[in-house]
């Protein structure tokens, strides 16, 4: 009999958010107010419910049908978001790869490269990064990854490694401190990336949040990144995808190997393992792109930051301590003294019915935080605020601070 | 610098159905009948596109959106796959696993087991499989996988291994020959699984297309196979999916290891590599199984089917040796005696503009055949027969015989 892959057996936690998901579930009675996965709150918008829906129907037609699609993605989505942003950077519609969303390929994008692998996590950050390294054998307790502190004393940015690291994982603005790289700051990657030769594995799923002006959106907007770094995207957070499921990732052909390039490389796989997007899925995320639902979107991304800067401000005004929030849709949330992260989940889940999400739960370095959520509606604000309100009032959080 | 996976570069072609799009650019002047890729012609049913298209709208209505769905799939669309065939075998929700087509699960299920592995592949057969392990380092120049000879003296049924093997690809009807194992024959792998330890990883592709009594459509239809197989389903080529993307995994919990279940562990990876598939593609899915639609799909089912025999009778007639085409789609033609398969591809395509599959692009065993698809419309249909009386009457193919 063949055996199991036993580094399934290495992964010290389940998966964060089905553990939560268990969790809620004997207090589903109770009116919960779930500020807990970062989950869209706002509808989809109707021209790209249109743009859907035209493309379904193209099936039912013998004229227009279409039957396996392109692995890498439409030549009409690509041209879309090469004309939104990365054909300023220089790229073409080969670099470009679509995808059903980030997770499913930055989890896989270490197997173009040969074990053993020296890989970067900040600490705290995407739990998926560390698991699929472990699943994969390439993170055991001999080769352990470089955990880069990215606590509060740090500003919450990622130190940098102290030895030569292979792979990079960076994820600006970063889930769960919502604390996103300046400009300044990135440039210290690329430039430790380039002169170490590490790949970046840059994570943007929260760019559309950003406001802050030297903040970069794209790691391509440091000079010389498209040698060392790939980008991923989604539509998930920037236009309500994450029930519809795309996003792409953008691999530079200047990354070159002693025989072989990484673009071609990942066409490669994505070739053999993948037949490629939901048509029309791809034409929903195309229509994203159109001037006047780009307005439309940009509204309501500033209405989940408003949210989320309400809710902030509100949780400051009772005296609690608060981070993030300003570039991205999440509030980190310092627990009190007494509490750690999983222990303050407990307390507000089983007082207050307040779902959150254990910074822990993202690392040793999230200890002793909470991660809020503003994807969220007003009437879910509002509930939030009151609940957080006699909280503070019970005189419960400040007996521990 | 990390290293480049040098796995890749064990890969000894290139991804067979993109080469061979590469080899018909060039001649897309003419007037191509294509015969190649087994892809869907005939339009998506009316009411399917309907249910996803609600689903689109529901989307857009803040009452009824969905975001993340849950890993493994929606329950709506488990309960339509068990009540449709899988619940008469015993399995429950927790065994049904939707995903985005075959492809994307079949290549990466290897990674639940522990290198080394011995694995069986039948030649010829889909070519993914082997191009899978040969990517994750698990085949190479010193394991190598084990043939199972699926040739012509052998009614292109496999071969039993005369070794222990870890992992059997079995797909069935087979893709490329069109045969399909029979209980009788499909016994013998269930028998020998059980009894040298084996997984069988099941691909069912082209189940719908099952026209013999004694064939089964699922391996469960053979006693004890849930002890020892995983079926790989699509709705690809049931349902016009090809575009869409949607499929399912049934892993049963009966698949004990010493410390850990195969099921759980499926339902881990899931959980950690994957966001779940598109909710209004899984609408689309569910609609698949309503009765009345369930006719309108046989019927297109039985349409392809009468084409595929119409060709085969057609070749048949013009003295040419055909195989399969009574429980698949597909037609194994020989080739005249001087022309390999990549020869007789490349006659074919210049001399007449047909578009075939080269068998020997599947496997040596499948060489001196190529590989016809009746997935295709009756203008197609026609436009071959008269392309291949035109090369039959010039003699040219008789006089390589």
């Amino acid at each position: 009999m063949p055996n199991l892959n036993s580094s399934f057996s290495h992964l010290n936690h389940r998966y964060l958010f089905s553990l939560i998901s268990e969790k809620i579930k004997p207090f589903q009675h109770l009116d919960l107010v779930n500020l807990g996965i970062g989950d869209i709150a706002r509808p989809l918008l109707k021209p790209i419910a249109d743009a859907i829906s035209l493309a379904v129907y193209e099936m039912t037609s013998l004229e227009t049908i279409r039957g396996y699609g392109p692995e890498t993605g439409y030549s009409f989505l690509k041209k879309a978001i090469l004309k939104d942003e990365y054909q300023k950077f220089g790229f073409c519609e080969d670099e470009i790869f679509i995808s059903e969303g980030i997770n499913p390929e930055i989890t896989v994008f270490h197997e173009l490269f040969q074990a053993p692998l020296k890989v970067a996590l900040q600490d705290p950050s995407y739990p998926a990064y560390y698991d699929t390294h472990v699943i994969a054998g390439t993170i055991d307790s001999v080769n352990r990854p470089c955990f880069l502190n990215t606590n509060h004393d740090l500003g919450f940015y990622p130190e940098l490694p102290n030895e030569k690291v292979d792979l990079i994982y960076l994820c600006s603005p970063n889930n769960p401190t919502g604390a996103a790289l300046t400009k300044k700051e990135l440039k210290k990657w690329v430039d430790y990336a380039l002169k170490n030769e590490s790949i970046i594995l840059y994570d943007g799923a929260y760019e559309a949040f950003i406001t802050s002006e030297d903040v970069p959106r794209s790691i391509f907007e440091i000079e010389n990144s498209k040698k060392c770094a790939v980008e991923f995207r989604s539509f998930s957070k920037s236009a309500g995808f994450t029930g519809l499921r795309c996003g792409y990732t953008v691999c530079p052909i200047d990354i070159n190997f002693s025989k072989m390039n990484l673009n071609q490389l990942w066409t490669k796989y994505k070739t053999i393992r993948s037949n490629g997007v939901s048509y029309p899925i791809q034409r929903g995320a195309e229509k994203t792109f159109d001037p006047q639902i780009q307005v439309a979107l940009k509204e309501q991304i500033q209405s989940y930051l408003k949210q989320t800067k309400y809710l902030k401000t509100a949780l400051n005004e009772m005296g609690l301590e608060t981070f993030g929030g300003t570039d991205a849709p999440f509030i980190f949330l310092k627990t009190p003294q007494s509490y750690n992260s999983w222990q303050f989940f407990d307390f507000l889940l089983e007082e207050f019915g307040i779902v959150v999400v254990p910074g822990s739960g993202f690392g040793q370095h999230g200890e002793g935080y909470v991660r809020l959520s503003g994807l969220i509606t007003e009437a879910t604000f509002e509930k939030a605020k009151i609940k957080f309100e006699t909280l503070v009032k019970s005189g419960l959080y400040e007996a521990h601070h």
